[in-house]
């Protein structure tokens, strides 16, 4: 993997992915990190003074209007050899509320959040995705070539729900699910692999400190799953351990 | 079933299920039929003079602020006996296209009026949900007691998705089925039923011309469908004959 660009990278899962990255043996010779605001991201801030792969992004990311700037950016840097991964990793979860207490702004701003911003991203993001595809033509799917990884979560597993309530969330992370499947097919003649992951529950500032898994654990794990994703996978749901989810 | 509100009326499956209910041998003495736009509801208003159980509501359902007085005229007409059954009907499906031409627009204003006004709408009609519920509370789960009822679609099943695009409409009918499963735990307790139905794919403006089902055969089955729902069908996803359908 040469290049990747994370969303929601100031913290929680999108920082640990980074952190991750990083580390590994071969690195990507690019990373690709957005945050919203520049000043909420110290610790990306210092991470990036240690390694020059990492470019920091500053976008608001319900601000669509950007987008072609941002690709421009790392059509740039990344040339004729394209973007190997979009992964779509910045999320909003409002509290959890049963059906008599739910909020029209937290549906409207999670699906906003959680759905189209991935959606429209990807689309963004397609003449760098197939680039890449293209000049790793003779390769399987797999991160290497091409791919789009999309955050979901068990929540938005339908098939799983026992617990009821979180309407913002839950709705937004199925409807990411189903926009990953569409993208599946829609991309397959591209040869950019296309899947959605639950990261585990994680303690993170949105998973809270009962969560099971630290950052380190589940990030150090998603990396190795991407790593052994192949056109098996294409258009399917996985934890970050690869265990296969519902819908 | 004493009363039954259903949103999307003034054509296609909303005035089918309307004109299938009001021929029944036992009809709802009250039908609540909403459309936005009265002058466009000439057939559903020449109904409505023949028969005086339905009553026509205008309302656009994206103005969330009316939803307060929508149900209290209704609460004004069935009293104590709340209501029994809330039918989210009304929908929108933009032009299917592929991810490279998805739009912004499309993608808001189906989430919106296909994921969030059915979920809000059930939050504000659920006093009267509960009333009809209580009314009736040594019935078993059925639309004779209390139940909401939203209309998905086949194309909301990721599982079934094998043609991909259509990104507005998938997500959102993906992202109802999620809340429905939500609200079909959430309201176990109140003994309302919550499932989601797939009509078939039927000759409407929506629908096309090609389609193989006619309105009178989809809305005719979907009634007989309704009325043999019990506690096992609570949470489920079924098409018009009730068949199960997968998420």
């Amino acid at each position: 993997m040469n290049s990747i660009l994370i969303t929601g990278c100031n913290r929680g899962l999108g920082l640990g992915v980074v952190k991750a990255l990083v580390k590994l043996s071969k690195p990507p010779q690019h990373i690709f990190a957005t945050c919203r605001n520049l000043e909420k991201a110290k610790e990306l801030q210092d991470l990036a003074r240690c390694h020059p792969s990492i470019h920091i992004m500053e976008i608001d990311l319900m601000d669509f209007k950007k987008y072609d700037d941002l690709v421009k950016q790392i059509g740039d840097v990344v040339r004729n050899e394209g973007l190997n991964v979009l992964l779509n990793n910045a999320g909003y979860a409002p509290k959890s509320t049963r059906i008599t207490t739910v909020k029209l702004k937290d549906l409207m701003l999670s699906l906003q959040t959680n759905t189209i911003v991935p959606v429209m991203l990807s689309k963004a993001c397609l003449p760098l995705l197939k680039q890449a595809s293209k000049s790793n033509g003779k390769m399987g799917m797999s991160v290497k070539r091409a791919a789009i990884i999309n955050m979901s979560s068990i929540l938005g597993s339908i098939e799983a729900n026992t617990d009821g309530a979180m309407y913002p969330y839950r709705t937004s992370k199925a409807a990411l699910n189903a926009a990953t499947k569409s993208l599946s097919i829609d991309l397959l003649k591209d040869g950019i692999l296309c899947v959605c992951l639950h990261p585990g529950w994680v303690r993170t500032d949105m998973g809270g400190s009962n969560a099971p898994l630290d950052v380190h654990t589940s990030t150090t794990k998603i990396i190795e799953t991407l790593f052994n994703f192949n056109e098996a996978n294409n258009g399917g749901f996985f934890q970050y351990d690869g265990k296969k989810l519902p819908w």
